[in-house]
């Protein structure tokens, strides 16, 4: 079988990718709803000492979404969070997060998301980033980037602001990963207008929407990133590693408005780059 | 003319105090909803140095809340943050904050809250915290204690963790305030089991929500912390300054879910107290 590739899809190919990736997120949202802000999940923690948590809601998710995919797309790869990867023969690949932010969601803070995204062997090109409570879905790629959410339908575009003096930066942790990377993002936090933490995936939608500049993290996993790749270069963004490159692997990530901001951050960052 | 006390209220004027509540949040969210997120505000910035801007939003949803308070309840105080203080007759105090929290509103993050109390010569007793954007209400005093939201209408109620290292706990900025106060900050900081920034006054609501135990912060003013401490002592928790006093005029705050775990915060902070 050849493989596929996103240049290659006919319309009617377009707008079944899209209405699976809907599916697979509607599905996750009736799971994991019920599981937010109350008392139904016990936590597990995958490593004790740095606390990230995997709840029932995650798991369970992550099936139906992967139950979803197979159904509709049963020859694509998946690879998620909670259970691995599912080799694939078409050359797309369905990259999952069920509940991205697992801190936000068991603080009750309502910026943690459901990811979904679709990748060819050149990186992901249609993502979602959901939130269920609010009832927000931000959606990039495949000639679509728009949020559906509490006001309505409204476009996704990245905004202008190019000095990095303007700028507002968000990271999830204000210790963003080990000594080097957090001085290599300080280089950075020190020269711009606002930092502000603890949105986790919905970082990347506001940059999409155009209300913030920058996301700057490290230690990302290819399903925390993925979609936000989708969803802020549909919008006009960018999203690149320290050095500059594509990065859809993850790893230590910087997402910005435009062109010439991410240049002047990159510049920054590229001494903290590994 | 006998200054009135909380105690002293029937059934009828506590129902109306909570309408006229209602519908000063109602006149406020009117008024901000359609800024947020738009280009339809201009920033000053009260202190460009420190970033704490004031948008028009916030002026004119401050007038709305300020009116309405005026029509159903002429001879009460007022005092918000745009406005200064209108002096009452009757001994309640109306405090008003139409947009806490204008860096996540700038930053599009649904955080930021309409935040109204009522109080008497002994503080607060009854407050709204409210998420416009969201579409939530937290309600707190005069015997309720509820959140209204996109999941429909829950009791709120604080939680029983007493264990400093089972806490989560919030703050807006990772800097806190001064030197002394960020030490003192780290004192907890470092004892808990996970801390999150940037929640604003959303993090009194979680408190009371009981997803989260602990708030610590510095510098607030009257309109940041009265409808927090209304909200929050209706739930169950406490709300005091680092000394462990009650401290409706703001500065220096702690915000815990019971007894216990106060005086455990108290006991680490109160080196630290100015």
């Amino acid at each position: 079988m050849k493989l596929l590739k996103r240049h290659t899809l006919d319309e009617s190919t377009k707008s079944k990718l899209i209405r699976v990736s809907n599916l697979a997120v509607d599905a996750a949202r009736e799971i994991i709803v019920p599981f937010f802000r109350s008392n139904k999940f016990e936590l597990e923690s995958k490593d004790s000492k740095k606390f990230d948590p995997v709840t029932k809601a995650d798991k369970e998710a992550e099936i139906a979404m992967r139950n979803v995919i197979r159904k509709f797309r049963p020859k694509d790869g998946i690879i998620g969070e909670e259970f691995g990867f599912l080799e694939g023969e078409t050359g797309f690949n369905w990259c999952l997060d069920p509940i991205d932010g697992t801190r936000s969601f068991i603080s009750g803070t309502p910026t943690w998301g459901v990811l979904v995204a679709l990748a060819d062997d050149d990186g992901p090109f249609l993502g979602i980033i959901d939130q269920p409570y609010i009832g927000e879905r931000f959606i990039g790629g495949l000639g679509i980037a728009k949020v559906d959410g509490p006001l309505g339908i409204k476009n996704l575009m990245t905004r202008k602001v190019r000095r990095l003096e303007d700028a507002i930066l968000f990271s999830t942790f204000p210790e963003i990963g080990t000594k080097k990377e957090f001085t290599g993002f300080r280089e950075v936090a020190d020269r711009v207008r606002l930092v502000r933490y603890g949105a986790d995936c919905y970082a990347y939608a506001l940059l999409a929407l155009g209300q913030i500049d920058l996301v700057i993290e490290a230690g990302l996993k290819s399903y925390d990133i993925q979609a936000p790749i989708s969803v802020v270069e549909a919008a006009g963004g960018f999203v690149a590693n320290w050095f500059g490159e594509p990065s859809p692997q993850g790893g230590q990530i910087v997402a910005a408005g435009n062109y010439e901001l991410l240049q002047a951050v990159i510049e920054l960052l590229e001494p903290y780059a590994e």
